[in-house]
């Protein structure tokens, strides 16, 4: 405490019960353990002091974002330092001729976000959670809905500068784009939860903010009809930027939970497709052409979301699902598989048949188009023993099929420090065990982030 | 050798003098250096005995595609086994409702391009190398022309098959598009240049074939004035797929090379544009809005590149370039750096100064959509003791000012053996110790690609 005195004012530490209890548990809340001290570092100095000092003395050191995660990545399961990055919210530059913003890790991603649109770019990734920090983004290599077009946070990520464990503070990176030199290190720090180096710093590619975008809300008889409509999709040129899948049930949920009814729409399950570009004709011609390949596939009509009313009540469903799905129930716990976009159907459908055999509520939602979904497992009335058992057989279940159909066990929310047993299923002993050798490469005390990922 | 033929065919392996001299050097030929035994595996499982044979023993293993490398990646600088992948040269599947393409790692790029292309899709880094295999491809990280719009080798590499030194066969990644399940051991094997793994196998993202493409060609007064529009073009939303500036100095050497007219335009640097998509109509007025700007920053004129007849002389001069310096001269060597976009006339400025100060003849074409330049050191009729000097000098003024401009030491062509010093003056001691404690964490005997890169 003396040593964090000599160079942070008192108001920027925090001991024991002076700690929130907020900071000892992540959004989704599975796992609770506080930190022994929180440390609000506004510099990357301040990181490094604390990092060296805490390596010397073999004190863990857990790096906090908004704590929006839901796999208890950000949780201090070991006690020690907590440093919570958002008072480093500045947004540093924003470089227009390279098309690239610098910002410090604590900025969030709704005024990143608004910061660059407002000056006439996108930063393309779009989490759901628009509370997160982009540096907790960055540690989890962030998806969102427009994923499909643009890809994840990975690919905007030019570089990043970070705290190693021993206090050096170095940038991976630069604002080129393209590179071929050396180990790309900036990538392996990318979605590595916080567990090889203190990010204190980034640079992220834009780019130009299209001028048209619009949405397609497209009703089919049933999930498997919706889904396997999205390879056509994909492979017909016509570039949808976000293709969300909407059940019948979870869009009853939104219903319920915002007091607000849904475009009224036939059938099980809707598309929800949206394109953005810069001349309002192409995108025409491209929704026409993805309109009629709906239909073709079985869709019983399709309506372009393009009244204010209609926007908002499609888009605020949309966004209410987490909320929705946590407030209908007692407790719920999440499984964030991806699967080839092809296996969506195969996938639900063992949902639907565990969900019956369990007699648990299993809603999900998710992206189409890139098959990654949301399944949330909800405990409703259940006995607490009854719950764990029937959540611990759901998950080895779904996970164990993720696996068969060529998924991976997170797609967006990383493995923190509940997936792990999941994650090394999937992997197995030679790359968990390489794994573990690169975090030793980066941290051989192993302070930083422990028990998580790989450890 | 006696391991060797109890799995192996005689003819697959070469030893001593019966091993060409091709062997011993990759496309520019700076360093010279035979392997012991060349061995040409067909299989995973024949990578997996050699590796793991060769580690026991401590001996050194390089992996080699067709050797058209240009920073001695490929060459064995320390004797031991080369694995020379060309005979694993199979496209195992093109899964079409996922589109991914899986192949082996000696699968030429141009066959690879060529087989999707023929089925509606296409594979969109494209190297000028394409007599390259996807192997040493995705072991450079290799960029290409259509970077612009597109990205580089990174970007499609859904999964990688590799062989550890242990003889283990891992597959990391998989057909998923969005992942985040630990640490991206993909991402650190790609750009590695075999140092870290032997990559046997790769599924590879396709995307739908553009039906529509032009090229512009515009001609500037100065070589300022041309790529000080590019990042105009780039922020202007007309996505541009290409963007290349093309020098009168080296037009004129790809014409004598070519005993090709190029088509007479005026000024001293041309913009090479291109544009694709499905709409002819939209690829219009995204090319209307181009040729504006080019013109309003000074461009002379703006000509369709689309007469067969045109777009031959064009593309043809363009795909000679690297053949018509080196057959300009007696000996050449090269330097591949990527400065931010907007740094491109300030690079070339200095080369320019560097060229007259130490007499030297200095062409140089590249990528002005992303910074990349390849700049050619020509010997002529220089001596020997007098070439090295300059060329010494020439290096380390070079990447001394793309460190200055916020580059990076290789846009596309990796580190190999020849750029290794200056990666270590780029990146410093702290990174460079952490790149060979990755190194030791995937090859504890050091026996893939000794001296290369980081080692």
């Amino acid at each position: 405490m003396e040593y964090l005195r000599s160079f942070l004012p008192e108001n920027r530490i925090l001991v024991g019960a002076n700690i929130s209890p907020d900071y000892a548990r992540d959004e989704l809340g599975a796992v609770e353990s506080a930190p022994d001290v929180l440390v609000r570092p506004q510099s990357a100095e301040e990181v490094s002091k604390i990092l060296s000092y805490a390596n010397e003395r073999l004190l863990p050191v857990v790096t906090r974002g908004a704590g929006t995660g839901l796999v208890g990545g950000a949780v201090a399961v070991s006690g020690g330092f907590m440093l919570e990055t958002t008072l480093m919210n500045r947004i540093v530059e924003l470089d227009e001729r390279n098309m690239a913003v610098t910002v410090e890790p604590g900025v969030l991603l709704m005024d990143l976000s608004k910061y660059v649109q407002d000056r006439g770019y996108m930063y393309p990734p779009d989490p759901g959670e628009t509370s997160a920090t982009i540096g907790g983004n960055i540690s989890t290599n962030a998806g969102g809905m427009r994923a499909v077009k643009y890809g994840v946070t990975r690919d905007y990520v030019l570089s990043l500068t970070a705290v190693l464990p021993t206090g050096e503070i170095e940038t991976f990176g630069s604002k080129v784009v393209k590179n071929s030199s050396g180990y790309s290190i900036k990538d392996l720090l990318i979605g590595s939860e916080g567990t090889l180096a203190v990010i204190v710093g980034a640079t992220l590619r834009v780019i130009p903010l299209p001028s048209e975008i619009v949405s397609l809300l497209v009703p089919f008889p049933t999930f498997r009809a919706a889904v396997s409509t999205v390879p056509e999709l994909i492979r017909s040129g016509t570039d949808p930027t976000a293709v969300e899948f909407l059940t019948r049930e979870v869009i009853s949920l939104a219903e319920d939970y915002l007091g607000k009814r849904f475009p009224r729409i036939e059938g099980d399950t809707a598309l929800l497709l949206t394109y953005d570009g810069f001349s309002a004709q192409e995108l025409r011609e491209r929704m026409d052409k993805a309109s009629e390949l709906c239909i073709e596939k079985g869709a019983y009509d399709v309506f372009i979301v393009d009244t204010e009313e209609r926007r908002a009540a499609v888009w605020t469903a949309r966004g209410a699902f987490l909320e929705a799905i946590k407030s209908s129930t007692t407790q719920f716990d999440e499984c964030d598989v991806v699967v080839p976009r092809s296996k969506v159907a195969d996938f639900t459908e063992c949902v639907n048949e565990l969900s019956g055999r369990i007699g648990l509520r299993i809603p999900y939602f998710g992206h189409a188009g890139d098959g990654n979904l949301h399944v949330y497992f909800c405990r409703d009335g259940l006995e607490e023993t009854l719950w764990e058992k029937k959540l611990q057989e759901g998950f080895d279940v779904l996970y164990t099929k993720a696996v068969e159909l060529g998924g991976m066990v997170s797609g967006e929310h990383g493995i923190g420090f509940a997936k792990r047993d999941y994650l090394a299923q999937r992997l197995g002993p030679n790359q968990m065990e390489l794994m573990r050798r690169i975090k030793k490469a980066f941290d051989p005390n192993g302070i930083l982030n422990p028990q998580k990922v790989c450890t």
